[in-house]
Order: C-alpha cells, then sequence, then structure tokens
C-alpha cells in the first residue's frame, strides 16, 4: 500500500476540517526523541481541539492515504513517536486536549482527555483524597493517550499494575475515523471484544486515543519509606514475600538498586544526598501505603527483626519524616539521570520470570564479560521482574569507544532474556527501536496475527507506519 | 462464507489427526446448557490430549470450512457452548487437556491446561498456601479454558479482578491451526498488540484456549466475615469505602443481598440458617483477607461501630468461626439456587457506574411496576456495580404464566442500564443469548471493528459461529 506525504492540496483539506489555533508552528520538539536516535519529520502538524477535529483529520488521512504520527509528550523511549523516513506524515499532537471531563470520587474514577499531563492528573486525584497510582519518570510532561498507548509501567505497578489495569474505558478514533464511544465507568462489561486492550500498547497503529475512564484508589492513610541493605537479588525478593504475609498489599513500590548506580550518583549528581556511608552491593527501596489500622514504622521495623534474623537484610534505613522519604526516592528517580551522564553503551528494558532473576543477573555479568571490560548498572522493579539493564564504558571511555559492540551487547542482553522466557521490551513498547527484535523474538503466530488485526483494523496503513510492524511492501 | 457440516468423510480426515481416545460419545450433556434455553448439535465430539492435537482438529476444520465450537464445563448462562442451528459443528471438549504444568510459588504463578477445573487449581493453589482468587458458583464444573474465553467474574473481583486480571499468557490454537506459544509468566511485556486480552473474552470465537499462565496471590494470614444489615444501596458503597480506608485493599467481597432473596432461600432451601431473624431490607456481606500486622476481628468491630456512628448500619453479626464464616457464605451462595426453584421471568446481568447503583434501583423497581405485578430479587457484587436483577412471578403463579411479558421485561430493564452508562453483560458475556442486545447497545464503531478483527483472524469463520458476532451472509 503506497502512502502519500502532506503537500498543499493535504493542508487545504485539512483547513476545512481544522479551524486556525489547530495548526502549529512544527518546532524542533516535535521531531526528536529523548534518545537521540532519530530525527523526524512532519509535512504539518496540528493539535486538535476535540475529537471529532481528530476524526476530521484521520478521515481526510484515510481517503488521502497520508500517515499519521500521534504525538503525545514525546516523552517515549523506543520512537513511536517520530517518523525519520517515507512520506511526509501529519504529526497529531493531542496538546490541546486537555480537559478533566468527569471526576466521580465516589467511584474512584476519573475522565480525562488524552492530552492530559500525568502530573496534572496527580493534582486532580489529590483535590479529592485520591491517588491516580501510575508514575513514571517522565510525569511533568508525558500525556495519558501516550501512557496509555505505550501500557506505561512505573514504580508502583507491583501494586496497581500498569497503564492497562488502571484504564475502565476509551475514547478512540479508528484508522478509518469512526468515533468509538467507549468511555465506560464500569468495572465489569463482558460485551464483546477487549477492544480497550487492544488500544492500549498499540502505540497509535491502531487508532488514536482520545479521553480516557481511569481508575484512581483511595489515597493510603498512611505511608512509610526504607531502604534495606540485601545479599542479593533472589534474598531481595524473599524480603518481599515476607513484606506481604505481614503486610498484605500494603507494599506499594519494591525497587532494586546496584551499586554501580550510587557510585554513577556520587559522580554525576553529588547534591543527591547518599543514605548509606558505605552502601552493599544490593540494596532495595520499600514503599508502604497502609490503612489506618497499621503503622509503617512498626511494620518496617518488625519486617526489618524478622528479615535480619533469616539473613535477608544486612542493614536497613527508616525515613523519620516527610522530607527523607522524599530523600530515599530521590535516590531511585535521579539513577537514570546519573546513566545518562555517564552514558550507556546499551540499554535495555527486560523483564524475565521472577525465579529467573538472580540467574539472569548472574549469567548477564558473564555474557558481558565476554564481550569486553564494561560497567553493568542493573536496577529497576524487582516485584515486577523488570529491570534495567544498562551496559556502560569504564571510567575514562566514552560510549562512542564502544560503538561497534553495542549490538553485540544488545543481542547479547535480549538472547539471555529470551532464553529465559523473559520480553526484551517489559515497559517501553517496541516504537521504531525494536522492531527487529519483535520479529527475531517474538512467537510467529502472534505476529501474524498482529499483522492481521492492523490490516483489518487500518487497511490504508496510515496509523503511525513503521512503528511496531515492519512495512511490508 | 458457507460452512460445511461434519460427514463421515471429515470424520475420517479427523481420524488421521487424532488417536481413537480423543473421540467421545455425543451425550446429552454436550447439548444441554443451564438455562434451558437451547438443544445444541453436533457432527461429532472430540477431545484431544494435547495442544498439538487441537491445532489438527483446527487444521482439518479450516481447511474443510467445518465450524468448531470449543466446549469447557459447559457452566456458561449465555450459549456460547451450544450450536442450536446451522451445519453440525466439531464439539472440540477440553476435558482431556487437565495437567497442571508447572507450578511456581516464588513467583506467585502456575501453569495450567484449559480442562483444569476451577476447584482443582484452587487446591493446586492451597498446596502451596497460596490462594488462585477467581471463584464462581460452576467452581466444580467450569474448566479454566472457558473461564478464560468468557472473561468470569464471581466474588473477589472487588479485590483480585475477574479472569482477565488473573492470567499472565495464554497459549492457544488461532483459527487457522496455527500455535500460539504465549505462556509467558511475565508481570510485564509490552512487546506487541495484546492478544491476551483479545482472546480472553472472545468467547471462542478467535481461537481455542489450550492453556493458560495464571496468577495466584499468597493466601491472607487471617480471614473474616461478617454480616451488616445497611440502610439501602448508598449507604452499603459508603460502608464499604469506610472499611477500604481502615483495612485498605484487605476488603476480599462486598455482596449486596436483598431481603427478597433470604425470603426465597427460606421458601426453597430451608436448611439453609438464616443470620437475621428479622432481616431488615438490605443485608451485605464483608468478605476480609488480612495480612497478619491486622486481625479480623478487632477490624470488623472498629468498621461496625464507626459505620454505626454514621448511620450506615444498624445490626451486624460478625462470623465467630470458620464454620459461621461457611454459613453466611452459604446463604450468599444458595440464593441463585433458590432463585432457580421460584423461576425467574427474567435474569439480568447487568452492570452500572457505582455512583448510578441507588439511582437505578429506584428506577427499576417503577420500569418493572408499569409492567406487572412482579417480585424483583436484586443482589450481587456491589463493590464492581455488578449486580444480578432477577423478575420473578408472585407467589402461587409460575414463570410460564407471563412468558409474554418476558422480552418485555428484558427490554425495559436493559434500556435503563443502557441509558446509565451502563453493561448489559457483566459477567456472563454474549454467547447466543445477548446477540441481540449487542447489536442493539453496543457502540457501531466498535462492532465494526469486532467484526473486522473476526473476518482478519477466522477468514473462514469457523471458530464457533453464531457466538457473540451473528453470522452475515
Amino acid at each position: 500500500m503506497r502512502l502519500n506525504p502532506v503537500d498543499p492540496a493535504f493542508v487545504d483539506r485539512l483547513r476545512a476540517v481544522l479551524p486556525d489555533p489547530a495548526f502549529r508552528e512544527t518546532s524542533p520538539a516535535y521531531l526528536e526523541e529523548p534518545r537521540g536516535r532519530w530525527r523526524g519529520q512532519a509535512g504539518v502538524v496540528v493539535a486538535p481541539g476535540s475529537t471529532e477535529e481528530v476524526a476530521g483529520v484521520i478521515k481526510q488521512a484515510f481517503e488521502a492515504r497520508v500517515p499519521v504520527v500521534p504525538y503525545g509528550g514525546g516523552t517515549g523511549l523506543v520512537g513511536g513517536q517520530i517518523a525519520p523516513d517515507g512520506p511526509a506524515p501529519v504529526l497529531l499532537s493531542l496538546e490541546r486536549m486537555t480537559r478533566v471531563r468527569g471526576v466521580y470520587p465516589e467511584e474512584n474514577v476519573m475522565v480525562v482527555e488524552a492530552g492530559a499531563i500525568l502530573s496534572d492528573i496527580h493534582d486532580v486525584a489529590e483535590e479529592t483524597g485520591h491517588l491516580f497510582p501510575l508514575s513514571i519518570a517522565a510525569k511533568g510532561s508525558a500525556r495519558i493517550g501516550g501512557i496509555l498507548s505505550t501500557n506505561a509501567g512505573g514504580v508502583n505497578v507491583l501494586r496497581y499494575g500498569n497503564a492497562r489495569d488502571l484504564c475502565l474505558g476509551l475514547e478512540a478514533v479508528l484508522p478509518d475515523g469512526q468515533i468509538w464511544h467507549g468511555l465506560m465507568r464500569l468495572r465489569k462489561d463482558n460485551t464483546g471484544y477487549d477492544l480497550r486492550n487492544l488500544l492500549i500498547g498499540a502505540e497509535g497503529t491502531l487508532g488514536v486515543i482520545t479521553a480516557a475512564t481511569l481508575k484512581v484508589v483511595q489515597r493510603p492513610a498512611q505511608e512509610g519509606t526504607a531502604l534495606m541493605s540485601v545479599p542479593g537479588p533472589a534474598a531481595a525478593l524473599r524480603l518481599l514475600a515476607m513484606a506481604r504475609t505481614q503486610m498484605g498489599d500494603g507494599v506499594s513500590a519494591f525497587e532494586l538498586i546496584h551499586r554501580q548506580g550510587l557510585n554513577f550518583l556520587a559522580e554525576t549528581v553529588p547534591d543527591i544526598r547518599q543514605p548509606f556511608e558505605n552502601p552493599t552491593e544490593w540494596t532495595v527501596l520499600i514503599d508502604l501505603g497502609l490503612p489506618r489500622g497499621m503503622t509503617p514504622d512498626d511494620a518496617l521495623e518488625t519486617l526489618f527483626g524478622e528479615a535480619m534474623e533469616a539473613g535477608l537484610v544486612s542493614d536497613g534505613l527508616i525515613a523519620q519524616s516527610q522530607a527523607q522519604r522524599q530523600a530515599f526516592w530521590d535516590v531511585r528517580e535521579h539513577i537514570p539521570v546519573a546513566n545518562k551522564r555517564i552514558g550507556a553503551i546499551s540499554s535495555h528494558d527486560i523483564s524475565v520470570p521472577l525465579g529467573m532473576i538472580a540467574e539472569f543477573i548472574e549469567a548477564g555479568r558473564s555474557v558481558i564479560a565476554g564481550i569486553g571490560d564494561f560497567r553493568i548498572n542493573c536496577f529497576g522493579h524487582l516485584g515486577d521482574g523488570n529491570l534495567h539493564y544498562n551496559v556502560f564504558p569504564q571510567s575514562g571511555k566514552t560510549r562512542e569507544d564502544h560503538v561497534d559492540q553495542r549490538d553485540r551487547i544488545k543481542c547479547a542482553v535480549h538472547d539471555l532474556v529470551h532464553r529465559m522466557g523473559g520480553s526484551v521490551s517489559a515497559e517501553h513498547g517496541i516504537g521504531r527501536l525494536k522492531v527487529d527484535d519483535l520479529e527475531r523474538y517474538g512467537d510467529p503466530a502472534k505476529l501474524s496475527a498482529m499483522r492481521a488485526i492492523k490490516a483489518a483494523l487500518d487497511p490504508a496503513g496510515i496509523m503511525n507506519p513503521g512503528a511496531v510492524l515492519r512495512i511490508l511492501d
């Protein structure tokens, strides 16, 4: 299927369905992505103000066979928001659709438009004593439409699930311009195929999400945070099981930190205070959100005591104030910043079955050592089996010194993950970065079903072409 | 697309791919369904012993354009397991695929074949101190493949979600006979479209689920149960919010019971002991699963005290033993039995937004009164907004006296639900019973997307034809 680039005649057609404020300057920000791997192109940038206007754009694009790249906050890490080649597309930004359409505190529900920024959604939830528990580093600029389209994860997936689990309904424009009115506020609805979950995680290739019904939760009555030194990842997982026995679902986050990350922090973000003077190799950050009937301090002390006896921890710090909680979290949240400053040769967003984590980390070490002399920073969402496994040059060298080893490192890590029944994209998605990986590691039957679904819903192939699935001639 | 009935030549083709034990007698059980609305037909009944054999059957059916009806425990309430008309199909039973393929206690995961019976899965989870929290009345005969295919719900959805939320991965045979190997044990995997959730709830129309990776949870350290008299559904919802503030996610079930159900019980199942001598109109059953740090009795007493002060409850009973917990649950679980003995004119499995429940119940009363003089038993999963809303004849009359009013009642209830943004199938699915309802109330864009997906994945239309979507000529 041949697509056509945006040309002046097509822009004229868009002028018939969009008011002037919907046409934006093609500023550089629309054409960049955080990893700096690609530079995008856009024949025109439009920011519709309503779902009907989005539908108008898609209908025109469908008729004229012009590609459309949906654009949220531009924070995606796999290039799903960027069209580096092919016919110049319409870049469709949701930035003008940021309304909160409804808040239903007694239902633990809110309805927001796709352009709403995550931290604004947090604030709206807060106003009624609620919590929208999805939180990612890019929360200040990521928009909920993009977050849902990539099924984003973050630090609270352990307790509350990923974007998919926090969405009850969608409104979307399908690739032929039809509007799907699916903003249900229902906890249970078994009427037909699960179109909602099909669009979530489809990275804009099956339609444009324009609004979503989100689940919020009652904010836990009391919160607490601790850092604990653990002998290794396997002990950390046993510590998590122990915490759950004691506190049930009260464990909101359980993050693994490697000393390498703390060293990078000390080197590149020295204003972040390091909680342990001499950290052991592995540390976990535990975050609790407890009901009124339990006290975080007591719970963390009990946990620490029992874990000490069982040999699962060797040292620990329990935050004594809100400021200290934030300080502990600052450590975790600045590790990606430090990583960026050091400059990874290859970064991997992987998951393995929980029971394979320790083995994966061991095997990963020798696989990488077999390629060369590198530093590994392995950290992340341990309870989800989701690790960010990043490989860095030794001190004094830069990533540029190892450009030729990059693919070998990536392949070695991904091959290992795949052999262990893991995923080469745990939370970032496929985008354009991992199209090859999906073909290499993906199940053939699933891939052919994906292609059939794509062709059925987007027969003209206009929606974010080249993302997730390769364009076949 | 014309389909062909099973004929002797086709049975011969099946004999080439299936061993003798896979061929079953066409006993009446395969052709009945619990509501007694339809009688099925089958050209041949086969029960493959492996995924490869299932794939063999589907390949033959695909080539010969013969319909296939997948069959689990036969407990579905909407006729998804029954082919009352059309060319005689292959009835494909999963009853011989009941193996537990793996148990991973440290991962809170197990892998089971599609024919495993729910209560057997409960037992396997129990052996390692775990809980597979999905529980439905038909647990002694329902098979997990059917449970996933219909996205079944039940009493613990409030805390643990429905079937969809408890499944991490699937193995399935797609309508062209390809096997999808998707039995991941991962909490996070963003590699491509969500085929898992597409097959879950597709009621066998997009393929045959042959095995599943299931989430289990650590069994809560302590459990507790109470019955509380509430002034009405709105107060009950405020009681639930209060319980969650006090106990967090410790509330495992929160069921609404109407006095009508208790009266039916007294009339038809008199050996079930009624906990309250003079029950008020509305009762809730609260079930707790608490971590070691909290005591169910104390928690329930605190809740009751505060709720009493807030005017949310007027009476209450806290179970003092495991036997009494079971006795309370027996009341709730026998209400459907009592309903069946009384004989509903029309039964509805509906959901509405939580904030609309009280209004729905009020409005429902007058809508039904406008049609005639009936008894209503409205009960169910209040915290999910999921009510079973069943309409019965007055004492001395039978359902047969009202056959002519049945459709009018159903339409009136479903119209009301739809107007309130609700669902006409909250947990039972569409099957063959609600194909018309889906067309009447479903979103047109979603319906056309569903048709496109069905045609793309099952171009020959062999998979459970007539279920979910009408067969178009």
